[in-house]
């Protein structure tokens, strides 16, 4: 068993992660930037240290002293959160080499599934619905006009290397096309240092829908249903709910089927999310890419399941067998989760750095928060600008979404602009309570006009 | 369905209440006293009046005022949280009388279980067990001698407008029962306006053992499992959990099987507990009281079930059927309370009212929190001192243990004490972990030593 754990990451999933280590028993140790010295996860860890300056490349970047502060302080795990190191497989590998646990799949699993092309095959060869498009990287611009014309326009031009929505670009006929190729090649070269890109065919009107898998090292693979993740601003999620409005039982059970199928394709171990793009209207899933870490919106899948996946995580990296089987999985109620940035959503959400002078966060019945500020905390204008996350739970819906109604408008920050107007505005929008929306629901509607 | 509400309480409940409101999109108006005015429930409902002056004889239970502001703005529900009104008759007849609804039971059914030999007698005849002893009111010293001689020495001799633990004695001898009998009528004379007093056998080793019913006034009525109170000091509840660990399947449906024949035989309506003594040596259950009203440790029942008390109370009252039927009832997992109060467990818990300088609340997985203080908020020092209910949820006691003491670790509270300090260690004292223990739990072990 794990018996000490580095935090390799900061704010709310830093505190989530030491939480898990507290419910297991073990010890935590955080590290941090210099911006970040007063910051939540310092004060709640067993131990804590400055690994670097402000800037991220020089600190939560940097592997080479987090593996460092790991080894000298006798950490056996590092849980690399999400972001930063996560899906390094650099990193992963290092941690190996020094005989320190990663807390996550192994280097090689992630590789396949961070080389977009790669991973399309493969979960092509398992049997693991694709969108129609080209059979990896295209060589030329032949090739590219040909599976264009044979899967029709609009098509997706996607850098290997890209994912999480970069590195992407549609072409709507063959002059765009050219050009989207081209020029996706040379910013993939630049910003990924590796120019290949892949075509899909385009799917406009689609859902963001997800599955949450857990592996353990003995080739347990289960899934814990389906996440919703269709209100997104720019690519970037802003709500996330489980089970999905959306999903019928049988969806659900062959989505759920086949992330287990995508898993087991990578000899998978620990957290993973399969997302797919839900083609609402022909009720049709086709996988958009894995991410091979504990994501964001966990919560929302912990809350109907009770499975607690941080602490899985840590068990299954410990060599443990998962905790339940895919029988025993129990489906309750419905969560949603906001995530609450410190954005101005009336000037077009803007980043609010600054000085949190009140902060009470909601609580009651059916509310959690996870959070990493408090009152009189300098929320620094350099990283990520989340800084809590609400998640209510109801039995239906409806019950989730008066709860999380509730919560919000008890949510009282003060000093800085906060995205809580903003979901309050979205869970009152009759679309979004109907549930029949796709990715595009905040481009149609502008929820603060 | 009732739509406007007045909240007749202050404090955690207070807030609890405006909460289930909230959830189910109807009114909320908070009453205050003097000493109130910044309280955490004033600010949160939609309306709140001020009802008199700090003494809470002239605000929180005066009923004049309260029934006077509800009907000035409008509110067809009056919720009397617990304490304070809501177990006074008189309170729910007025009520009545002026078209609101008390949401709680019928005058006569507090009237019936707040005199405690008449309570006795009800459930004797409904067959639900009580402890042996006199056949109500005893009526002479011969009468108690014989019925003590009958039962046997230890014997409890108590006042039968009681209630709560207070008006009680307990005699080993003759002796003691003839001077006990002469006190206690005395002092319940003079407390509660009524001497009689009736006489049981003393049961010393048991634990608090409690049933959850809840009923509509269509005939329906379910009960929704157990609490174990056993933590206690001088008669207070400190901790609470659900389920009990020393409940067999058998008994707890033996003891929820007569909980609802209790609640039966009074006509309840609402919400309400039935208290046993559980006798584990014996494995025998006696009934204590009942509680007709919400209970500071309801949040427990909601954990394990999932059913919103306060937001059943609400559609019970007006006149909807219960939204479960026992059978749909589903018991998961494991829930704590710690009831956090402004007091100093090292000094014999004296009251420590004061300024809160810092707060920030727990969060994360299996954590919530019901609260009605705020950071820069005064406790004052004229009411109950409970600050704070923290719940804990796992999906074994394990788990909810491990949960509770990370929540209780990362709860900071500055400015004044509290029993936080005492919790965490009663949760690492393995007595209290083996879970074998009895309400004398805290007179045996000094866990702040």
């Amino acid at each position: 068993m794990i018996k000490k754990v580095l935090v390799a990451n900061r704010g709310e999933i830093a505190v989530r992660i030491i939480r898990a280590c507290r419910d297991l028993g073990i010890e935590a140790v955080a590290v941090y930037s210099e911006a970040d010295k007063d910051a939540l996860h310092v004060q709640l860890a067993d131990e804590a240290y400055c690994i670097g300056p402000t800037v991220a490349k020089d600190s939560y970047l940097n592997m080479m002293n987090i593996v460092s502060i790991a080894t000298l302080t006798g950490c056996d795990g590092i849980h690399p959160g999400y972001g930063f190191l996560a899906e390094n497989a650099d990193f992963a590998e290092l941690c190996r080499e020094c005989n320190i646990k990663f807390i996550g799949p192994s280097p090689e699993a992630i590789s396949k599934m961070g080389t977009k092309d790669v991973a399309r095959e493969t979960m092509k060869v398992a049997g693991v619905p694709i969108v129609p498009g080209s059979n990896g990287i295209v060589e030329s611009t032949e090739e590219a006009i040909e599976v264009a014309n044979s899967i029709g326009y609009p098509v997706i031009i996607k850098a290997t290397a890209g994912g999480g929505g970069k590195g992407i670009r549609v072409a709507k006929n063959e002059e765009e096309l050219l050009k989207g190729i081209s020029i996706t090649q040379q910013e993939a070269a630049t910003a990924f240092g590796n120019p290949g890109v892949y075509i899909e065919k385009y799917i406009e009107d689609f859902r963001h829908v997800e599955i949450q898998v857990m592996a353990d090292e003995h080739g347990n693979v289960i899934h814990l249903g389906e996440r919703d993740c269709s209100i997104q601003r720019r690519l970037q999620k802003l709500l996330e709910e489980s089970p999905s409005p959306a999903l019928s039982s049988e969806i659900r059970e062959e989505m759920g089927q086949a992330a287990v199928k995508a898993a087991k394709a990578v000899n998978y171990t620990g957290a993973g999310t399969i997302e797919f793009i839900f083609d609402h209207h022909e009720q049709k899933f086709y996988f958009m890419e894995m991410n091979t870490r504990i994501q964001v919106e966990h919560p929302v899948t912990e809350m109907v399941t009770g499975v607690d996946l941080v602490k899985e995580q840590i068990l299954v990296a410990s060599g443990e067998p998962l905790s339940i089987t895919q029988d025993e999985v129990q489906f309750n109620g419905w969560a949603i989760e906001c995530r609450i940035n410190a954005e101005n959503p009336a000037k077009n959400f803007m980043p609010s750095p600054g000085k949190i002078n009140f902060y009470l966060p909601p609580g009651g019945i059916g509310v959690r928060v996870d959070s990493a500020v408090y009152p009189g905390y300098k929320i620094p204008p350099f990283y990520d600008s989340m800084i809590a996350k609400v998640i209510a739970y109801g039995a239906t819906r409806d019950e989730a979404i008066a709860r999380m109604k509730r919560a919000l408008s008890e949510f009282a920050i003060d000093g800085v602009e906060t995205t809580i107007p903003f979901h309050l505005r979205l869970l009152e929008h009759n679309v979004f309570v109907e549930g029949d929306f796709n990715t595009k629901f905040l481009e149609k509607y502008n929820v603060m006009e």
